[in-house]
C-alpha cells in the first residue's frame, strides 16, 4: 500500500517540533500530554489504509504495513516486526530509535514508556485508530504504573498535515443477486434472527468489508481493496446506514437500497452522514432499556466502543457478519470458480510469454508483474489487483514480503528461480495465486525443497477431516515433509478470501499461530500456501485458493460428517521443479488430477478466448508425471 | 482414585440440611452464606487426592474424577463432564441436579449462580481449594451481578464430616544421586539463578510433585502418585519447608536434608509444620522490599495467592521446578529406560499368560488386572501402580475411563478385543502403556481400526520437528489415517510422564486442546497415545511412553535443530491385528524396527530373569512383517 519510492530518509526534526507543540497545545485537552501514539490503521481497523490515513508514515517516514510510533518529549520510538527492520532503518532519520519487535532486549510500548516518562504522565492516542482490545491492555498497563491514558479526540497528526489527502470518496457500484445470491434484505434478516436468538437489541459494524458484503455494495476508497467508507447500526426495526451522502444519489443507488420506496419499514435505510456515527450511536445507547444489548467487535475502535455503556456492550470476537461473510452461498462460490479459471487463462498466457522473452534479457521483475497485470485486466470484469503484486527473481524470492522497486528490479534468467504471488479483483470474485518456476535448468537442492513444499501443498490440500476443525490443526500437514528434511517456512500456511472482497479476511485460517480461529466449514475459502525460503539465494511458495466442501469418506464417526478441500485455483504447477522420485504414488495422483482439471477447465476457455499459445504451453505443462 | 463400590446413590438429605445449617452458623463468618461451592481437589490443585481431600464425594456420593458442587438454601446442583453423566446419576440422590457440562442447554456454575440467587447474595468457598485464576473469574462474574464471592477459612464440609480421614502422613523415601541425577542442593542453586535472572526473591513451591523432585523426597500419601504433604518457600539465602515433622526424625533422613550441619548457610533448611505455611508466608510478605517479587504458579491455591500482596506478585503458569522437572537429565533417563524394561517383562509374561489361559474361561478384566500387578510387583524396585487399571474387554473398552468392578467385571474371550492401559511406579521410574490385544480372530474392521490409529501412532513417534515446536502442533497428525477414514478420538494424544512422580505432569503434551503447553525440548518424556472406540462394541488405544531426542536431518534450517521420539516402552504391538496392507513401506519399517528392538532388549531381560514362557512369546510377537 501507498507508493514507497526513495529509500532515503524522511527529515522529521521540524515535523517532530510541531507535534510536540501541540502535544502541549490546549486547544486540544485540558492539559498537555507527555507522550503521544501513533498506530497504524484507520478507524475501521482495516489491514490495508487509505493516503488520509497513513498518519505513522506521515510523521516517521516509515511505510512497512505494520509499526506504531510513540512521540514523547524527548523521544520518538518505532515498533515494528523483523520484516521491516532494514526498511524502517533506511526511512527513518536520526530523530527515531527503532524498536525490533520480537528481540528478548526489546522493551514492550508499554515498558517503554513506563520507563522513560516522567511520574503521572498522560499519554494520548486518537480513540477511533485504536483498538478497544488494545485500548484495555495498555490503559491498564500505564494505570498501573501511575500514569493515565487519555483518548484525545482530534488527531495530533492531522494537526501538523497541512496537505493531508482528503478521505476517498468513490463511486459506489451495487452488485445484484446474480452476483451476491442474498440480497441485502435477506442478510439483514438473517442478521436480526441471530440478535433475537442471543437477545441482542442492537449491532454496530465497524469493519468495511463487513459492510460492503452486507448492502451488496462496492468501493474503490481503499487500494486493492473494493470497500468504501462507512458504518453501519441495525436495530430490529431499524438500519443506519452512515456514508458520504453524495454517494447515494444517483438513482440505480437508491432504488437498490430501496431509499425512496421501501419495501417493509423495517427494511428501510435511513442514511446519516460518515461523521454522525458517534452523535448517532450516543443518542441510541441514551435510549437503551434495561435489557437491551450491543454487539460490537472487540477490535472495533476504542471511540464506538466506549459510547456504548459497559453494561450494555456484548463485545464479540467476529461479528455475524464475518461469519456470514466467510461460508459463501452457491453463487459466490460460482463467481469465484469463473474468477479463477479468468485469472488462470492470464497467468497461462503471462508463463507462455515468459518462457519466450525470458532468454532475450529484457524481462524484469517490474515488467513481469506489469505483464501480469495487463493480462489480467484484459479479461471480463476485471476491477484491478487484490494486492500489490510480488514479482521475485533469485535471492529476493526469499524476502516473502517483496516488492520490486525501480532501485531493487532485477532481470529474469534462465538462470534463477522466479516466484510470482499475485491476485485480482473481479466483479465476480477475488484471487490470490503464488507459482515458482525455473525457466532454464533448477539445481536438484531448489528442486528438492520444491517438492517438499508441493508435499506439504498437497497433504493439506487433499486433507480430509472432521467437520468443525479448526484451521490451525491443519497447518502441520503443510510443515511434515520440509520438517523431516529440517527445513521449515516462518509464516502460516492459510488465509480467508474473500468474494470480491478482501483477499485476507477472517474468522479462519490455517496457521501454527493459535489464534482464535473459527471452524472450518463447506463453503469458507482460505488459501494453500506452504513454502520455503533460502536466503540470499531463492525463494519457493506454491499458493492455491481453496474451497472448503463435504467429504465423503468411508464412515463417520458420530455423524460429524467430514471435510475437504477443492482447489479454486487452476494454474499448472511446474513439473520441471519437481523431484518426482520424492512423491508418493498418491501425491502423483493428486499432481496429475489436478493437472487434468488445469488442462480441461482453462483449456476450454483458453480456446474459446482464442489464446493458442497460451494453450499450447497448458498442454506442455500438464503432461502426465510418472 | 477411591474405591467406588456399589452404585447405589447415596442418602444426602440429612447431611445438605446440616451443611444449610453450617452455612447460616456464625461460628465460621459475620453474616450468613446463601450458597456453597465444593470443587474437587486439594490445597495443592492435585490431580489424584486423599481420601481426607474428597469432600465433593462425601457431600453427594458422586466419586468421578472431574466435578463441582454447588450447595444453596433450595438446590445442590452438581457440574461434571460427559465422561460421568451416567454414573453421576447412579450415584446421586434426588437432592442432586446434574449439571451437563459440554451440553449447550447447562448454564455455566457463574450463570446458574446468578439466575438462582436472591439479590446481594453471598457464595462462600474454601480458598485453600479453588485455584487462584478459578476465583478471580468467579469473583468477577459474581460481583458484575451484584453478589460476592467469600472465603470461607473453615471448610464446612469438614464440619458436617465427622469421621473425616486424617490426613496422611506416610514414611518419606530419599533418593541419591544414582536415582535423581542432581542434588537437591544444586536444584536450589538453579532454582535461585533462574529467580535472579527475572529479579524475583522469592519462590512458593505448592505442587506436591515439584516438591518431592526438588528435595529427591518421595511419600505415599496419594495413591499411585509417590508425592507427600508439603509445601516450600525459597528465598535466595533461605529455604522453609512446611511438612509434618513427626516424618523428619529418621537420622537418614536429616542426613539427606543436611537438616542437622547443612554444607552452606543459604542450604540450610528451616523446617515448619505443615499447617503454618500461611502464616510462615505471611510474615515473609509483611517483610518484603519496595522491589521484592515474589513467584507462585497461577493455579495455587487462592489461599496463599492472596497472601502475596499484589504489587508483589508474580504468577507464572509454570514454575522454574516444573519446567525443570519436565526435563529429565541422564540418569533420569537411564532410570526410565530401565524401568520401561522391566515392566515390558512383566507385560511379555502377562500377554503370554493370558494367550493360554483365555481359552479356559476363567479370566476376567479384574483377574487381569491383578494378575498384570502380580507380574509388575515381581520386578526390582517396584513401589506401586501408577494409575488404576483400566483392564477392559469388547464394549467396555470403548469407555474411555472404564475401571472394572465386581458388578462389571466381563470375562475375557477369544472373541472379544482386550484393551489394557497400565502402569506401575519404581523407584527409577514412572511407566504407562495401552496394549490392544485379540486372542482369536479379530473382524476386518476391528483391524482395520487398529492399523489407522497405528498409523496415527507412528507419525506421531516417527515425526521429525523443529527444536521449540510445541506438542499441540503434533496432535493432527496422529489423526490424519482416522479422519482419512472418517474416523476420529475424542481425547488428546498424549501427556508429560513423571520420573518415579506423578504419571500426569506438565508443561508439556500432545493435544488438540490449545492449551498453554511449553515447547518440547530434549529430555521431555511424554505419553504418544491415539486410539478409536465403537460405542457398544469395541474400544482401540495403542500407547508408548516416548523421550524426546536431538534428530538429525539433512538440513538444518537457520540452525534451529530438530527432535523426534525415542519410544521407551518397548512392548510389541500385535501384528494379528493389523491389516498389513494398510501401511506403506515407511510404516512397516517402523514395526520391524520397533520389535526388533524390542526383542533385543527385553530379549535380553527376559533371558536374564529366566522367563522362557514370556520370551518365546515376544519372539513369536516380533517376527518380520512385510
Amino acid at each position: 500500500m501507498g507508493e514507497s519510492t526513495a529509500m532515503s530518509p524522511k527529515i522529521t526534526g521540524e515535523l517532530l517540533r510541531q507535534l510536540r507543540q501541540a502535544m502541549k497545545n490546549c486547544k486540544y485537552f485540558s492539559e498537555p500530554i507527555q507522550a503521544y501514539i501513533i498506530p497504524s490503521g484507520d478507524a475501521h481497523q482495516s489491514e490495508y489504509i487509505a493516503p488520509c490515513d497513513c498518519r505513522r508514515e506521515f510523521i516517521s517516514g516509515f511505510d512497512g504495513s505494520a509499526g506504531t510510533a510513540i512521540v514523547t518529549e524527548q523521544h520518538a520510538a518505532m515498533w515494528t516486526d523483523g520484516r521491516y527492520f532494514l526498511q524502517a532503518n533506511q526511512q527513518m532519520d536520526n530523530n527515531w530509535t527503532l524498536m525490533k519487535m520480537g528481540l528478548k532486549e526489546t522493551p514492550s510500548q508499554e515498558d517503554w514508556l513506563i520507563s522513560v516518562l516522567p511520574e503521572n504522565s498522560k499519554v494520548g492516542v486518537d480513540p477511533w485508530i485504536i483498538a478497544a482490545d488494545q485500548w484495555k491492555n495498555m490503559f491498564k498497563a500505564l494505570s498501573s504504573a501511575g500514569h493515565s491514558l487519555v483518548a484525545v479526540q482530534d488527531n495530533l497528526i492531522d494537526a501538523v498535515w497541512p496537505d493531508r489527502p482528503e478521505r476517498p470518496s468513490t463511486q459506489l457500484r451495487s452488485l445484484g443477486l446474480d452476483f451476491t445470491g442474498i440480497s441485502w434484505q435477506d442478510k439483514i434478516t438473517t442478521l436480526r434472527a441471530k440478535m433475537s436468538e442471543r437477545k441482542i437489541t442492537w449491532f454496530v459494524a465497524t469493519a468495511l468489508d463487513e459492510i460492503a458484503w452486507l448492502f451488496n455494495l462496492r468501493g474503490a476508497d481503499i487500494e486493492y481493496n473494493p470497500v468504501f467508507f462507512a458504518y453501519t447500526i441495525v436495530g430490529m426495526n431499524t438500519i443506519r446506514f452512515f456514508v458520504d451522502l453524495k454517494r447515494l444519489s444517483d438513482p440505480a443507488m437508491r432504488e437498490h437500497l430501496q431509499l425512496d420506496s421501501p419495501s417493509k419499514p423495517e427494511l428501510s435505510i435511513q442514511t446519516f452522514p460518515y461523521e454522525s456515527v458517534y452523535t448517532e450511536l450516543q443518542a441510541i445507547c441514551a435510549a437503551l432499556g434495561p435489557k437491551d444489548k450491543v454487539w460490537i467487535c472487540d477490535k472495533a475502535s476504542c471511540a464506538l466502543t466506549q459510547v456504548i455503556p459497559k453494561t450494555h456492550r456484548s463485545p464479540i470476537p467476529y461479528t455475524p457478519l464475518c461469519l456470514g461473510k466467510a461460508v459463501k452461498n452457491a453463487t459466490e462460490i460460482q463467481g469465484m470458480k469463473m474468477a479463477h479459471i479468468k485469472d488462470a487463462v492470464a497467468l497461462c498466457e503471462l508463463f507462455a510469454w515468459l518462457e519466450k522473452e525470458i532468454p532475450n534479457g529484457n524481462v524484469t521483475e517490474i515488467s513481469a508483474a506489469d505483464k501480469a497485470e495487463e493480462l489480467r485486466s484484459q479479461q471480463k470484469d476485471f476491477v484491478g489487483l487484490s494486492f500489490p503484486t510480488i514479482s521475485s527473481v533469485g535471492p529476493h524470492g526469499a524476502i516473502i514480503h517483496y516488492r520490486p522497486l525501480p532501485e531493487t528490479n532485477r532481470t529474469l534468467t534462465v538462470n534463477e528461480v522466479y516466484l510470482i504471488d499475485s491476485g485480482a479483483q473481479y466483479v465476480d470474485g477475488t484471487t490470490d495465486v503464488t507459482r515458482t518456476m525455473h525457466f532454464g535448468t533448477p539445481s536438484a537442492f531448489e528442486k528438492e525443497c520444491f517438492t517438499y513444499v508441493l508435499k506439504g501443498h498437497i497433504a493439506v490440500s487433499a486433507a480430509i477431516f472432521p467437520n468443525g476443525t479448526k484451521g490451525h490443526l491443519l497447518d502441520s500437514f503443510a510443515r511434515a515433509a520440509l520438517w523431516e528434511s529440517g527445513l521449515d517456512y516462518l509464516h502460516g500456511t492459510g488465509h480467508g478470501v474473500g468474494c470480491f472482497l478482501n483477499v485476507h479476511e477472517g474468522p479462519c485460517g490455517i496457521s501454527y499461530k493459535t489464534f482464535a480461529d473459527e471452524p472450518l466449514e463447506a463453503g469458507m475459502i482460505v488459501s494453500d500456501e506452504p513454502g520455503y525460503y533460502e536466503d540470499g539465494s531463492f525463494g519457493i511458495r506454491l499458493e492455491n485458493v481453496v474451497l472448503v466442501v463435504p467429504a465423503k469418506p468411508k464412515y463417520n464417526y458420530r455423524n460429524r460428517g467430514s471435510l475437504t478441500f477443492e482447489p479454486l485455483t487452476l494454474v499448472p504447477i511446474q513439473v520441471k521443479m519437481m523431484n518426482t522420485e520424492l512423491l508418493t504414488q498418491k501425491e502423483r495422483d493428486w499432481v496429475n488430477e489436478y493437472h487434468r482439471k488445469c488442462r480441461e477447465v482453462v483449456g476450454a476457455e483458453l480456446e474459446r478466448q482464442g489464446r493458442q499459445e497460451a494453450l499450447e504451453w497448458l498442454i506442455r505443462e500438464t503432461q502426465l508425471i510418472i
